[in-house]
């Protein structure tokens, strides 16, 4: 058999993911891969750029995984970095990248993995290019923010208050900045319920962070030197010299887009189960440029995390190396730690449970992190959602500190399996003191949420 | 209808548990409850004792989650403190009570709970009842061991290094003690594998406690006074001024037996789904005297826990109270931390899997319990045990510093649902730098497994 050439577009989770796993089975003389990074790092942790800004890591550096010159002593992975693909030509089957210097070229493949990830939402207002102005997505952005800190930065806008907003918001805060974080929401971190995020704000004042609600950003003005001045919302101006993007991300589909792969309604690339592209089963596409399925509300979601990019990957890997796997879908998990609150959440909330058709019940539980009487004892709430008659868990939240948020990866498991609030009552968690009060937070809420669901029954069948 | 009486034996999770739940559902006018309680104290937290012992928790009042005063306001209970249930007469349908004062007492009822409890396990040892030798399982003997300490007690020795034992032996040092966990088995903690025993021991030494293995105890001396000098092993003797049992508990099913109540083969109490007697289905019984089955190994075990005692009173006071509900057996969780190891089990060991018939495949991964660039990062090693062939979680082990031992819950839930290992790899677990690395160790140990799996059954196939 003649020699196959592996071409992976994006040098990060999903892409390395992918060349690795195909490495594993397959040997470089019986595949050769190469990968193209736009950037100029590989296998990165995007999710460690709040820690990178806030000191907490010291380099850049640290939060690379693997390096091009492991890839290819290591795994004979070929990485071409600062190399952008700008063309994926599917009948010639190649794609042409532009190199450093500019220059063009050609890389036929036999087979084809589309990693080419995510880029931030930049929204269309005026000023918005001013220097100054930064996303948070690439090594590059975040040591373009700690130049800007070194250089003297003393007034941060953070526009958004999902994930990324809250982390830069509360990294900055570190560095000593006066931070504003304007939403243009009702709610910071609007992937939980109003109730979750009231603590949210209220944790984020407790540390000095000032919270604009129901502020739609209108223009970023910059001075006559282009440096940005301030943040023009719809209440007024916040002075900044240092504004920051946490709009959350779209995918980067420009080149699968003119390619003709198609995309979903979430915009991102639509593959099959072994992560195939539907309209186009000779290409693979994986991570954060791909649309995946939630399990609960069986819709299409972009779901741009490193775990599913990693998953889908490796899922990828091993389809090209002659295994069989498919991912599954996802669920909505997510967890994160601002102004030392843990905030997680999965499946659905209750706005999306509504949106998804569902009539549901909720429980929410305020408990505490181990025993009462525990040194270290910390608040948790815990809230579920559980579908009406069936008693089915559409989704859970959990708000605490130290100790609470990881609690969320068994409401996950239940969510994933459809496990009902009745049959979670009987799960048998751990129990000590130091880890739990006897009856754990998760099964309280089970409790109660069970509770709800059978006086709910009574008058549904009563009535 | 008549005011019905309810007598509960045991005044600890399980009986007020079900007292609490029978009250909820049904009013004082309906339902006469009356709690009978050998000691001096209701609803407390046994697994607290080393707590107290080790002064992390100031006093014993603290374990106490509601005394009988509560229960006699709040909820109509009457609780006889200091009263001990002496025969269980089926035919009258009545419990024949001992006072403080010696005198007896009969109390007719309509429904009996009987949740007894469990005893520590005292070897049948000369010496056994010197002074200065405790079990661990009432607040008083919690107080006899911190009034041991006031007293200048200076070398301990613990008998047996399962749970109790190793916390017991970690307070004790704590307290300044010289301290010998004496062990007839090659392991402390038999409820983990050797290799994670290992660990454990390792972590004892640490520190400065002296573990003694493969050392059945012979006797134990005592002084001309009656004190404690000694524990006497296989391999000599082993000064001490105070004794711990650590040694398990027996379910106390001495009344049970002599009402004619049938036990299983693990000399706990049988009871139906609903939690009645097999043999007398007209009393319920419920905690540390029953038995129950593994749904894993799918035999009955005697699991002796704070978690299942209060499940599956508040079953049995739902039942009583005119509900439905139903114990839908054990996966054997257990979690612990001791000399700042924290280790967690369920499901299946090896060596249970093996007497339980299975054959099976493990993976044990090292990794931490944070991104390893963010501080705090810690290291963890999670142990998994699949079926052959089918590749489904028969059980899970980890061993780990702090932040580790929690994530059993989720192995407990996987373990609850018969998921095989490859579907576990697809499981949308929670992922942020302070809470795990991007493939947190849950998922790592299951694509090993599954891979394990994957292989072996090649091999079956192939051969």
């Amino acid at each position: 058999m003649a020699r196959e050439r592996l071409v992976v577009i994006g040098g990060d989770a999903a892409g390395m993911s992918a060349a690795s796993q195909a490495r594993r089975r397959r040997s470089p003389d019986d595949l050769e891969i190469v990968a193209v990074e736009r950037g100029r790092h590989t296998s990165y942790s995007a999710c460690g750029i709040p820690y990178l800004v806030g000191g907490m890591v010291s380099d850049a550096e640290a939060l690379v995984v693997r390096t091009p010159a492991t890839f290819r002593e290591r795994y004979a992975i070929d990485v071409l970095v600062e190399h952008e693909a700008v063309v994926l030509d599917l009948d010639r089957r190649a794609v042409v990248v532009r190199q450093p210097d500019g220059g063009r070229r050609v890389l036929d493949f036999d087979q084809v993995v589309v990693a080419t990830g995510a880029v931030p939402r930049r929204p269309d207002l005026p000023g918005v290019d001013a220097v100054g102005v930064h996303g948070v997505q690439t090594l590059g952005d975040g040591e373009a923010v700690r130049a800007a800190l070194a250089a003297g930065a003393r007034q941060a806008v953070v526009v958004g208050a999902g994930y990324i907003g809250l982390e830069m918001a509360e990294a900055l805060v570190n560095r000593g900045l006066a931070v504003t974080v304007v939403e243009a929401g009702p709610q910071p971190m609007s992937t939980v319920d109003p109730d979750m995020g009231a603590m949210v704000a209220e944790a984020m004042r407790t540390m000095d962070i000032t919270v604009r609600l129901n502020e739609p950003v209108r223009a970023i003005e910059a001075g006559p030197d282009g440096a940005v001045r301030a943040v023009v919302t719809s209440m007024g101006e916040v002075p900044a010299d240092l504004v920051i993007l946490g709009l959350g991300v779209v995918p980067n589909t420009e080149l699968a887009r003119a390619a003709g792969l198609a995309l979903g309604p979430t915009g991102g690339i639509r593959t099959d189960a072994s992560m195939r592209s539907v309209s186009h089963p000779g290409v693979w596409a994986a991570g954060d440029c791909v649309e995946t399925m939630h399990r609960v509300s069986m819709a299409p979601v972009h779901a741009p995390l490193g775990t599913h990019a990693n998953k889908q990957g490796r899922i990828v890997g091993i389809n090209i190396g002659g295994g069989y796997a498919t991912f599954p879908g996802v669920v909505g998990t997510a967890v994160t730690r601002v102004c030392d609150l843990e905030i997680a959440r999965t499946g659905l909330t209750e706005s999306e449970a509504t949106r998804s058709g569902f009539r549901f019940l909720t429980a929410v539980v305020e408990s505490t992190t181990r025993a009462g009487y525990y040194p270290g004892a910390e608040p948790i709430t815990t809230k579920l959602i559980a579908e009406k008659r069936s008693g089915r868990l559409l989704g859970a939240q959990i708000v605490g500190r130290d100790g609470a948020a990881k609690r969320i990866d068994v409401l996950a498991t239940a969510v994933w399996q459809s496990m009902t609030v009745e049959e979670m009552t009987g799960l048998d968690l751990s129990y000590a003191p130091p880890f739990a009060p006897v009856w754990d937070p998760v099964l309280i809420a089970a409790r109660r949420a069970a509770e709800a669901v059978e006086v709910d029954l009574a008058d549904l069948v009563g009535g």
